[in-house]
C-alpha cells in the first residue's frame, strides 16, 4: 500500500455548491483564452483565430483503470488529466481548456476530493491548461471520473493517424512497457523494496503526455501520429488501418528501460509483452518520410525518440526478429469488452 | 415497468472497437462545422469566426439519475443529451458538437446501446448536433453516461447568470413542475391509467431544451439566464447570488400545467412544490428590464412565458402569496451530497 487517506464526513455537510467553491481556486493557467470559467451553465472560452479545435474524453472508472489501494488521489488526479491532454498531443495540438465530471461515493472525505484535485492542478499548471467546469454528482458505487479537453492546433500542423505512407520509417518517442511493468510491479507485496520497481510505477501512476513532442513532430510534418494508450501492438494497428498500410516492426528496435527489462525478469514475465500489449505508456508512435526523418535530430521533443520499423505496403502489423523471422502482431491491447 | 429490453452477450464478443464502428452511423447532423468527427485520438472541429465558444458537461449514473425500471435506453440517450445541450441554451447559445463517455456493466445488451445511440441521435439530429467522439469503457457497477458539449455564441448574444439589476421582470419559459411531477407519477404502480400522467412523465424522461427560446431571449438582451435544472428555487437563488440581487417571485404567477394539478392532487402532494424544488425541467429562467419587456411578445421563442416576479435591491430570493405574505425561498433543489 502506497499511501493512506482520511474519508471523512465533510462532503456531506458541504454539499455540491460547497466543494465547487473549493474546486474553483486556481483553475485558470492561461487566462488569454478564456472569457469566464467555472460558475455559470457552461464556461465561455476564446478560440484562437486561424486555429482548428480539437476536442477529446476519457473515462476512468474504479477497479477498472484504477485501484485505489495503489495509487494516491493525488496521482490519481494527475493521470486522469494526463490521458486526456495525450490525446491532443497525439494530433499535434494544444491541450487548453478541460471540463471534469466526478462521480463520488458519499464517504469520500474532503481530505481524498482535495488530494485528488491537487494533482489535476499541477499537471494542469504545468501545460497551461484550464479547468472551466465540471460536474459533481454522487455515486452509488465506486469512483468515476471524465474528463473531456479542448485543444488548438494550427491547420498546418494537424497530425492524424491516416497519413503514412508506404516507405516512411515507423519510430515511438521514449521507452515503452514501463506502465505495463509498473501495474504487474503493485501487484507484488515486496514491490517497495526492488530500486527497479520505481521508475516503473511512477510511469504508470503519473504518466507524462509528449505535449511537446506532438508540437515539435507536428512542426517536422511528420505523416501520422497516435498516442500509446493501449498497447504499441492496438495502435500500430491502428495507425496502419487508419493509413491504409501495412506496418514492420523491428522486434530488437523497441526501446525498453534497463528498470523493465529488470523487473521483467523479477517477475518471470517477457519486458516486451509490456510493451506490445501493456498500454498507458502515453509515448507518441509516429510515422515519418525519409526525406524529413533528418530533421529529427534537431527537433526539441524532450524526450528521446527510436526508429522502430517502417511503413511497407499492404495492411496489418508484422514483427520481425533478429533473424529475419514474422510474426502477425495482432491488436490485443487493453479492449474493455474482452 | 415501461419497456423491457433483452440484455445479449453481443458486447462481449464485438468489443469496444466494434462497438465504436456501430456508432460512428449518422453522427454528423451540421458538416460545416467538422473537420474530422469520430475515429482519431480527438475530433477536429472548424469554430465559427466571431464567436465565442461555450463548453459544459454532465454526468448521469444509474439508480442516481435515471433507473432502468422506469426509462427505456432511448429515452435515457434522448434526456443524457438534452440536459447537456439546455447548459448551452441557458447561455444563449448555439449547440454544435458533443463527446459522449459511456461505463457500460458487461451484461448490457447490443439492443440497449443501439436504442440508447438512437436516443441520442435523435435529439442531436433535432438540434443539429454532431456526436464527434466519446469513450466507450466496462463498469463493475451500473451505468455511468458523461456528456460534454462544446457550443457557440455571438459575443453580443452571451447571455450570463450574472446580469439581473432591481427593476428587472423575472421570468420562466414553459411550465414547471412538470417533470418532478412525473417522477412522482413513475413511482406509483397504476400510473398509467392516468392520463394526466402521460405528459408528465414525458417531460421527466425526455425533456427538451430550450434552444430556440434561448437564442430569441439573447437577442432580446435579457439581463440574466438560467436553466432550471435543480427547481425553480434553486435557480432563482443562483441567479441572485450570482448577480448580487435579491428576487422577490409571485406565487399566484409561477405556471403550473392542470395535468401537474391533477397528478398532485391524486398523490396527495403540493403541484408548487415541483416546481419549486422538483427539478429537471429544463425550462428557462430569465431576466428582462422594463423596456425591453415589450420585446418578448414578438420574439419567436417557441414556447410560452410567464413573468412570475420582479429583481430588488439586496439578496436571496422570497415568495409572495396572494395575501402579500411572503416566506424566504432556500435554494433546496436536488443537491447531490445532501
Amino acid at each position: 500500500m502506497v499511501v493512506f487517506w482520511q474519508m471523512d464526513e465533510a462532503l456531506k455537510e458541504i454539499g455540491e455548491f460547497g466543494l465547487i467553491d473549493r474546486i474553483k481556486e486556481d483553475t485558470i493557467n492561461d487566462a488569454a483564452t478564456v472569457v469566464q470559467g467555472i460558475g455559470d451553465d457552461a464556461a465561455i472560452l476564446l478560440p484562437t483565430i486561424r486555429h482548428l479545435q480539437l476536442l477529446s474524453t476519457d473515462m476512468l472508472v474504479e477497479n477498472v483503470h484504477f485501484d485505489l489501494t495503489t495509487t494516491t488521489p493525488w496521482q490519481l488526479g494527475y493521470k486522469a488529466i494526463a490521458v486526456n491532454i495525450s490525446d491532443i498531443a497525439a494530433m499535434g495540438g494544444i491541450p487548453r481548456h478541460i471540463v471534469i465530471s466526478l462521480a463520488l461515493p458519499k464517504d469520500f472525505g474532503f481530505d481524498f476530493v482535495d488530494n485528488l484535485y491537487q494533482g489535476m492542478k499541477e499537471i494542469c499548471r504545468e501545460f497551461k491548461v484550464n479547468i472551466v467546469g465540471g460536474d459533481t454528482v454522487s455515486s452509488p458505487h465506486g469512483l468515476i471520473i471524465n474528463v473531456a479537453v479542448v485543444g488548438e492546433v494550427e491547420p498546418a500542423c494537424l497530425t492524424k493517424r491516416s497519413g503514412a505512407r508506404p516507405g516512411d520509417i515507423v519510430a515511438v518517442t521514449g521507452f515503452l512497457g514501463n506502465s505495463g511493468g509498473g501495474l504487474a510491479v503493485l501487484s507484488q507485496a515486496d514491490w517497495e523494496e526492488q530500486g527497479f520497481a520505481w521508475s516503473l510505477v511512477t510511469r504508470h501512476l503519473t504518466p507524462r503526455p509528449q505535449v511537446q513532442a506532438g508540437q515539435a513532430l507536428a512542426r517536422i510534418g511528420v505523416s501520422s501520429m497516435n498516442d500509446i494508450s493501449d498497447g504499441l501492438s492496438s495502435e500500430a494497428n491502428e495507425l496502419a488501418a487508419a493509413s491504409k498500410v501495412g506496418i514492420r516492426l523491428y522486434k530488437k528496435a523497441i526501446p525498453l528501460s534497463e528498470d523493465l527489462l529488470r523487473a521483467a525478469d523479477w517477475l518471470g514475465k517477457s519486458a516486451l509483452d509490456y510493451a506490445l500489449y501493456g498500454g498507458e505508456d502515453y509515448q507518441l508512435i509516429f510515422t515519418v518520410s525519409p526525406e524529413k526523418v533528418g530533421r529529427l535530430n534537431k527537433a526539441n521533443l524532450g524526450v528521446c525518440f527510436s526508429n522502430i520499423g517502417e511503413v511497407i505496403e499492404g495492411s496489418g502489423v508484422v514483427l520481425v526478429d533478429a533473424d529475419g523471422a514474422e510474426e502477425k502482431l495482432e491488436p490485443k491491447g487493453y479492449n474493455h469488452f474482452r
